[in-house]
This record gives C-alpha cells, sequence and structure tokens, in this order.
C-alpha cells in the first residue's frame, strides 16, 4: 500500500490543502488525473517561503518540493478515494522560485521524483519540467503540478 | 447559452486574435481542446503591457486576465462552432509578468477563474496554475492557455 | 520519412540524450507522447547558454531552440521506433531563459515551430506557449517540451 510506504520513509499524508484562489484543486479527464499547482503549504501557511539559492538552500527547496508532492498525493487521493487507483505517475511540472544565478532546479526537483519513484517503483516514473520563475505566489519557493493515469 | 452570459456581464467575444508567431491558436486531441497561450490582445496590439506590481496594478493584471480569457474563447469558439460543444473547463494556466516582489499571482488569475465559473457554472470549475515570468511575450502583463473538454 | 527530410535540411538526428535528472525522458499516454523538458544538449552539455536578449543574441536562441527540438524528436522516435508513427504534433511549451527586458520570446519559438512545419508539414501546426524564465537548469538558453499524438 502507498500509504504504508509513506510510513515507512516517515511521511504522511496531509488532508488536502484548500486551494489558494478560486478553483479546483484536481480535475479527472478521461484517465488523467491532474492537481492545481500545489504549493508547499502546512495548514494554510507557507513553509518554505523565499528564492532558492538566496533566502533558501538546496535542501530547503528539496524539502519544499516533497511538501508539495506530499500535497499533490493528498488531492489525488481526495479525487481518487485511493492512491492505490493510480495506475502510473505521468509528469510532473516543477517550478522553483529561484535567485538570479540559481540554475539547480533539477536538483531540486530530483526530490519530488525520487518520492515518486520511492513510492509508485516502476509505475512511479515520470516525464518532467523543471523551470525557473522569478516570483511564486505567496512567495513559494516551489510550485508542482502532478499528472497520473488511474483506472 | 455562453454569449448571452457573456452579454450579461457587459461583455463580448472578440474576433479570434491572429497568433503572434508561426503556430496555431488552438488545437482538439480526443476530447481536449487547448489553446495556445493567450495574450491580452485587442486588434493585434496588446493593451496591458507591463510588470503586474510596478507598471500595473492588480485590477489591470485582472482586466489583463479577463481579456487573455475572452481571446482564449474566441478560440475555443473557433474550434468548436459554438461554445455550447464545451462539456467542461478543465485547466488554466496563467503566467504573471511580475515585478521583483510580487507576489499575488493567485488574485491576478483569479479574475480568470471567476470568469469561466460566471459563464459555465458548475463545469466552468477548473484546475490552474499560476506562476511568475520575469517577461512574457511583447511585454504582455498576463498569458493564458485554456484547455476544454468539448463533445 | 521524416528523417530524410532532417538531412535535405542538413540535420540530424542525435542520439537521445540522457535526462539531467531522476526522470524519464519521454512517455505515452493514450494517443499522447510527451517528452520531458529538453535543453539544447550536444553529449552532455548544454551548448547555449546564458540569457537570450543579453549573453546570447535571438539568432542564438532560436539555434538552442532548434536544438531542443532535435532532442525532442530524438526521444519520441525513441519511445515510438520511428517518427512516421507521429499523426500529429499537438503542443509546444518553450521557456527562453529572458534577459531583463527581452520580450521576443515568440520569434525564439518560431524557429522551433517552423522545424516542426518544415518536417511533418499539415500535421506539423501546433498550439504553444512561448513564456519568459529567469533561470533555466544549467543555465541553459531554451527549455522545450513536446507533445505529439501517435498511432
Amino acid at each position: 500500500m502507498i500509504e504504508d510506504k509513506l510510513k515507512a520513509l516517515g511521511l504522511e499524508l496531509p488532508p488536502a490543502p484548500a486551494p489558494v484562489g478560486f478553483y479546483l484543486p484536481v480535475v479527472r479527464t478521461g484517465n488523467l488525473v491532474i492537481t492545481s499547482g500545489q504549493l508547499p503549504i502546512v495548514a494554510g501557511k507557507v513553509v518554505f517561503a523565499g528564492k532558492v539559492g538566496d533566502a533558501l538552500g538546496i535542501e530547503a527547496g528539496q524539502d519544499a518540493a516533497r511538501l508539495c508532492c506530499l500535497n499533490a498525493l493528498a488531492q489525488i487521493k481526495a479525487c481518487l478515494g485511493s492512491l492505490e487507483a493510480v495506475t502510473r505517475v505521468v509528469r510532473i511540472e516543477g517550478y522553483v522560485q529561484s535567485a538570479d544565478g540559481f540554475q539547480q532546479q533539477p536538483q531540486v526537483m530530483n526530490a519530488a521524483s525520487e518520492l515518486f519513484v520511492s513510492l509508485f517503483g516502476e509505475i512511479g516514473k515520470h516525464t518532467r519540467i523543471a523551470v525557473g520563475a522569478n516570483e511564486l505566489p505567496l512567495n513559494a519557493a516551489v510550485e508542482i503540478a502532478v499528472w497520473v493515469e488511474a483506472t
């Protein structure tokens, strides 16, 4: 069970965060389940704020990316009822709020990618975009949207 | 009728804008209709230019977002023949040309999201990404791509 | 044959580049084949580094965009076995690492769009997003992801 693997990693699924605006956190279209951009939010507050490469180091950026993924998984569970319904992870879209000269967006996003593969194994492997942004909502360090296929 | 609701809001569908480059404004793939990134253009000119949080305030950013959506709706109508063929709005991708320190991309994009829900009701609810960009084409304040499902 | 047309343009398909992180270069979901963000890499090295509009002029940005597309085509061939299996190009997502004040992302991305139409003709026409980014992975000038439909 995916949630058992989360526990074995010392992680747990948070409550699915409320959107920070007038939109849905997740939709299903055909076999694809696609989240909105998830922020590194706990209980309604951004807990990794600032630009990676300046206010935040790369490890904090990776922590932020993992938290975005946990929030995305919570949204996907809320949509599907169970993470066991995921048949594969398709794509992760990662935006890293980047200080001038910070070009290690892939290292930040690797934390997200590794989490998915740790949890889902072979079907957790996915494509990815990783880009920098000069500013992100609420000064979040990272924003991540996730696409999965489901039965 | 969606276009009657537009009129009731004091809005009307513009002519579908020509692309600003060598690409199509909209495609259909399966049940999904996906626009190219739409700019806040009227009659071929960007009418909201500059960075939000600096040259432009948040209200101007919201006006720009609404205009991008009207242009996207015009593209979708051109593809489908009628906006009545839309069975749901799936996703809005919003890029906000952001001044240093501007982090209210969600408030800018709420204007877009609210417009879709005003027009389409329950099937107008959608997922969203909202990110900052240091620069956008033609100095546009906002760029928005829209995904809908259609019959 | 698409690869003959490449040769006629003086181009050739590179080996499909290894990802620069822990992810897959391409996935198929239904009829869609979607690449990860491709960088202007040759033999593991970014060959167009820097911001367009500053370190790099627009022509170098266009060369970078073409190279990202060749890498994307190599990934698509690796997925499908042959580029002849592509039934249409659906979408190009282009991120241009932009110097302050550089707003000609569409001109940069036109080089990518023109390449697809040169190779695939009518079915090469596609939708597009073109946005600026303050920073991109490994200081790449351009990052491009490509969606195609396949049989």
